[in-house]
């Protein structure tokens, strides 16, 4: 593994890096904010770099959120931006499946374990689908339940993919049918494979987590559409048609983030050292993932467009 | 491997066989019954066994029923029976707990995600518990529980344990809860790993599958209190003080009944052809356990001593 460049403070470098990219995709937490707190001089780093004519992408694991709830979020937090910017592991799943899976005609509905953000993709993607947030799955199983599941009396002969996302309101009820659907050939993916889901600054369950049950008795993984999955990295350039050589994936973990970016194969990976990882993480041995390039925080690469504060 | 030893219509082999244990370990369904049929002749073999002094333990998977409620399937079904004989991965938990793992005094309480039959098994061992049934937790996650699960103000500081066993109500609030818990250090117990459940002719979500979203989060799997986790058989032996060498596994599952009983290290493994396992499971070369004698049927064992329609 070569050693990643370290670029703050080098405005050369840092001139040469911009020049190299014509796409950024960012992760947001750890990167643009952490919690609720956005890091200082990032609005105006993104502000500097699409006045270099670059595309910048916002890349998110969370699914609850639709685009238009992230503009929403982004605005809230100062942040200029709109939905054609954000891609989410929802909107991810919905591109993918319309536009990568292509379900046959008669077998193209989708049952979904997840909330409205994943439901609001899909429409936005016409593709049609059940469960989610209906009433009517949000209950207890009934014997009748039992019956009707089984035989099959109470599945639609239509779905054809079961999409797994964090779900609030997971159940017995849910996953019992989703299960069925799979038997009975369904194709599974899920928006993203984290484990748990940061709030109130502590840890509860991720939509990889809701998901387990059901690749536990399928004995199969389904396919995963956020970071760092292969299936995320098609879905964002089956939507923005993008020159992966001319792409950069920015990031704050090694395992999801940067990963994401050398699996994808793009033309470069940029840590920032404002969120989980650090050097020693990539210079472990064992590392997951080396970046191409690292600075401290993201505002180091417009810094010295606004004066030059750390020029040497 | 050895071969397993056939016995049906061999009354002298059955004869040795039957001399050379004190005690029988039998699982239920595809031994016993199949569904709610029972296999004829099967209710004759086991007085038949009694009659020769041996001692019969039921030996199931199933948390959701106690031992009462066995009784009482068995009572319906024609099959004398008492609770003492019956051993539920419910009961072998509450064992496992109270005479085994031996909580700190403080730390004694346990988190439950599962139905009724646990919670009396709890009770008829003394050991205390919240969650399982209560309806303080079959509800939706609200923004004060995210608050007071992260913050630790909703949580009983003298949780020293989670059991996880099949869990018609599971929901996120639950799962919340159990993963505070086990973050702050309580034993992660699971009665048992069963993927699915049969009903109704088909498969819903077994206990393994509901606590699979913790065991993902925390990285760690559960102590198994059902077959063939070896933590059921040392509660067996906990509760009835056998000598394994003289104790026979009876069961239809290589995966499990048979597992169970060589792990265990009992004098003998008896395989049964009514349920799922057959001999050219044992005879492949990747067998996951090869049975010391087999039979077509339970009752063969009994039939000689009826009047010996089978002998040869």
């Amino acid at each position: 593994m070569t050693k990643p460049q370290y670029l703050t403070g080098d405005n050369a470098a840092i001139n040469e890096f911009i020049d190299r990219f014509d796409v950024f995709l960012l992760d947001c937490d750890g990167v643009i904010w952490t919690g609720d707190h956005v890091f200082d001089g990032v609005p105006e780093t993104l502000e500097f770099l699409r006045s270099r004519g670059k595309k910048v992408v916002f890349v998110t694991n969370n699914s609850t959120k639709s685009r238009q709830e992230y503009v929403k979020k982004f605005t809230g937090l100062g942040i200029q931006s709109n939905a054609e910017e954000i891609f989410g592991s929802a909107y991810s799943s919905a591109i993918y499946i319309s536009r990568i899976l292509k379900l046959h005609p008669f077998k193209n509905k989708v049952f979904v374990i997840g909330e409205a953000g994943i439901e609001e993709e899909l429409r936005s993607e016409n593709v049609p689908f059940i469960g989610g947030t209906d009433p009517a799955f949000r209950r207890d199983i009934t014997p009748e339940d039992f019956e009707g599941i089984a035989d099959g009396s109470l599945l639609e002969p239509d779905v054809g993919c079961v999409l797994t996302g964090l779900d609030f309101h997971i159940n017995y009820l849910k996953l019992s049918h989703a299960l069925q659907y799979l038997r009975r050939g369904a194709v599974f993916l899920a928006t993203n494979t984290d484990s748990t889901f940061p709030m109130a600054h502590n840890f509860f369950p991720g939509a990889g987590s809701i998901g387990k049950p059901l690749a536990y008795m399928m004995n199969q993984q389904p396919v995963a559409l956020g970071k760092p999955g292969k299936a995320m990295m098609d879905a964002i350039e089956g939507k923005f048609e993008l020159d992966r050589a001319r792409t950069c994936m920015v990031g704050d973990r090694l395992n999801t983030d940067i990963k994401f970016g050398i699996e994808g194969k793009l033309g470069g990976t940029l840590a920032v050292l404002t969120g989980v990882s650090k050097p020693a993480d990539w210079e472990a041995k064992d590392a997951v993932a080396v970046p191409a390039f690292y600075v401290d925080k993201l505002s180091d690469l417009g810094a010295f467009a606004q004066g030059g504060a750390q020029e040497t």
